[in-house]
């Protein structure tokens, strides 16, 4: 994918639109997915401006890992889930849908399949709420 | 999941068992998946006896990020899939069967579904012959 400036993360990175932010610092945000597949479902977007995993920064892909690792324990602490999938996609037949790259935090619940990708638009109160847990869960990290 | 040093991935490090190798460094080894979903389908293991994502240090999970990255780019270096996943599973409701950390590097190719999770054992001939093109193209990453 060719990265494109105008993508939905490139315009919450820049403020342009809103977002429900878990965590950031100086090379990643994290926020809620508004089209959850999950309860709890969270996208770690890299600051640079990198359409796919090939195009990002050794740095910036290490910066991803140690945000998502972070997330990923704070969303266990916080909502117990039997599971949890770290998920990266490359390109269209990958399932990539915008060209920015970013991380998936899934969490995943016995006897519960994932919603496809982007079906249902999440309330942002419950979204508010869920997150307002994970940085509960992350602050106890230290 | 609780750690278990009889997996086979903790065999494979120790030498007990044999594999397909493709790079190794001082906290990984990235393997052939001997059931392949997809043609090229690597695995990248860390060398700590982690378990899942929660288990693993900050550095061993950048450890594993890095050696994802190079091999990512090898395999659609050497193999030109349309897409690439990186997908990393935590517990057995997320779909992790080996309690062993490691990540899927996953070529996606346009029109192939992927193949059941261990559900076809691959030729051992047929994934020497893969490895060889991704530690060709590793080799030319410098």
């Amino acid at each position: 994918m060719t990265y494109d400036p105008q993508n939905p993360f490139a315009k919450i990175l820049r403020g342009e639109l809103p977002c429900v932010r878990v965590y950031e610092d100086e090379a990643t945000v994290a926020i809620m997915d508004i089209m959850p597949q999950a309860e709890g479902h969270v996208l770690v977007l890299t600051k640079e401006p990198a359409a796919e995993i090939f195009d990002l920064s050794a740095d910036g892909a290490a910066a991803c890992m140690r945000t998502a690792q972070r997330v990923a324990a704070a969303v266990k602490a916080a909502l117990a889930p039997e599971g949890l999938v770290i998920g990266q996609f490359n390109g269209a037949a990958a399932g990539q849908t915008v060209p920015h790259v970013h991380f998936h935090i899934l969490p995943r619940y016995e006897g519960q399949a994932l919603r496809p990708h982007g079906s249902v638009h999440a309330d942002t109160e419950a979204l508010n709420a869920l997150a307002a847990r994970i940085k509960a869960a992350l602050s106890k990290q230290g």
